[in-house]
């Protein structure tokens, strides 16, 4: 499943054929091109996560690796990719005072792609994203403003209507805080998701979320075939 | 060509494989969701159609929908979709006191769908559609700023630049009242379309949506293949 | 390669299979659709590009076009397209006096399409591009923000990480001045693109883009493919 990782470039750390992802590091970046980036701290060794399928699954990937390692998140943005699906791909950089402090977040990056994609299901109609985490961390605080120590969820159907329903199942199934709801015209990159983001107990996001799930499998297989994930979902 | 509308979901309505669009109605929606989606109104009925190719067809679907039963367009939003194609997908959000009213509008306007689709010509390069309404109603007033109860058209052509030749056939044509001109960083959600939306005279209005569809099918044919369209064309 | 370019439409110059790319010229404008459209000056003549695959090639294209014949560029427009893939198309109306002047250009632009696509690399995982100009004229300038008359270059990798890692080693490889760097959510329509544009010495900016293109094709390598080029290279 993941490519070769030895390479002659430098800054290259590792890729997946999982959404196209690739991880980069940049040891020490030329100020001509940071000053062009739009990173709020300024450090001289980037970390680069881009991929041509998913954000959730990387954002999530990458909260995970920053939480493990000495770096920290500067930059996620969103294109509207996903290969001509209804989603995001994504751009994700970090900065670290250490070469191998970034190398490493990049890696744990890569290596937690399968799990982070296990609630992911696609069907040729559309898809369904679902993540939990019991304590975000900076990448999901800067990209879906998700209070940081505290769980959190993401629940998302696409064609974004479904969304719409699943978000209305989710927040009636358990008391959460609903962070906010993207929509195409609202907090995407025009994708076709709807997003409901949500903090609160552990107990209560991981309940909204699996109930957001049922509701969403249910109703993207109307559009005529069964959702699949490409590996174990892992919100049980 | 429909789907199955059989379904364990209650808030399921219908779907099509007309774009793969799913229509949806939430009985009562949770005030938490409420609260976060973009309508002016308020109402406990909500109505969702979500398709992922296709946005004139399915709001002037829903035009006609709301014209026929007690509910109101709440929200029109256009994702850049297409599944790899030019052009949008769509999610429209509809309000009513009554869930039968909004299952009936949602009903309607799916099979609407075929109607609506009659004058969208494909080819591998690019599409093209047209749409005509003798008396606009809440959704292109909502979506193109149509008058309501005057005549509105919709003249697209994809690569972009085949709808504005298209347009000034269109207005050369006849007597109308231009509303807009759409194109990929006006008024699109960056698809490949150019779009012109005019209102007047009935007649007038219909002969300048035939002109363009005229001009804008030999335009497209010159990228390689006849256009063709799924269903029989309505406009004549 | 190139398609037929009789036509029984008066506006039709000329189509090309190069990125799905048609060219047309309106020999006098209808002023209610120019009144609609993004374009600073007047002219009664207008010329139309409009592809679905490829920006950069059609606006470097247009740039010499503009160039050799007695006409200016308008409004240049990116959707975000490519037909699936991660990157743009484009539309570019430009304006002339004389409706031979503007054919004229259109066909130009056509004609240069094929070496303006020779340093465009395509992967199934992404794409890369690279430009070079030792006189940057008005599209180049409209577009890029490139100064007149000074050498221009364009570093673009997709996925968007990649032309991060890119303009990084352009930027340290020679002394050039950045004008930008387009990312997903800045100065690009949500593709999934890192683009740096820079400006300065001829030599240094050639020396830059080669330098750019070098560590480009191995990172996209690295997600499973050789990238390749449809057309010679043409940067030296």
């Amino acid at each position: 499943m993941f490519l070769n990782s030895t390479s002659s470039v430098s800054e290259f750390v590792g890729a997946s054929e999982i959404g196209d992802t690739i991880g980069m590091c940049i040891p020490s970046v030329d100020p001509l091109l940071l000053g062009q980036l739009s990173v709020q701290k300024q450090y001289s060794v980037i970390g680069v996560l881009s991929a041509r399928t998913g954000a959730g699954p990387q954002i999530m990937a990458m909260d995970d690796a920053v939480k493990a390692t000495n770096t920290e998140v500067l930059d996620i943005e969103l294109p509207r990719d996903t290969k001509g699906g209804a989603g995001h791909g994504s751009l994700i950089l970090i900065g670290g005072n250490d070469p191998s402090d970034v190398r490493q977040a990049i890696q744990v990056a890569l290596d937690g792609l399968s799990k982070r994609f296990g609630d992911v299901y696609n069907s040729p109609a559309g898809h369904l994203e679902l993540q939990f985490t019991a304590s975000a961390s900076g990448a999901c605080h800067l990209a879906f403003g998700a209070p940081i120590g505290k769980a959190y969820g993401l629940i998302c159907g696409a064609p974004s209507g479904i969304g719409v329903v699943m978000g209305d199942t989710a927040v009636k199934t358990a008391s959460v805080d609903v962070l906010s709801f993207a929509s195409p015209a609202h907090g995407t990159s025009f994708s076709n998701e709807g997003i409901l983001h949500i903090s609160g107990d552990s107990g209560a996001v991981r309940q909204a979320v699996i109930a957001g799930r049922e509701v969403g499998l249910k109703l993207l297989a109307e559009l005529g075939a069964e959702p699949v994930n490409d590996f174990p979902s892992y919100i049980k």
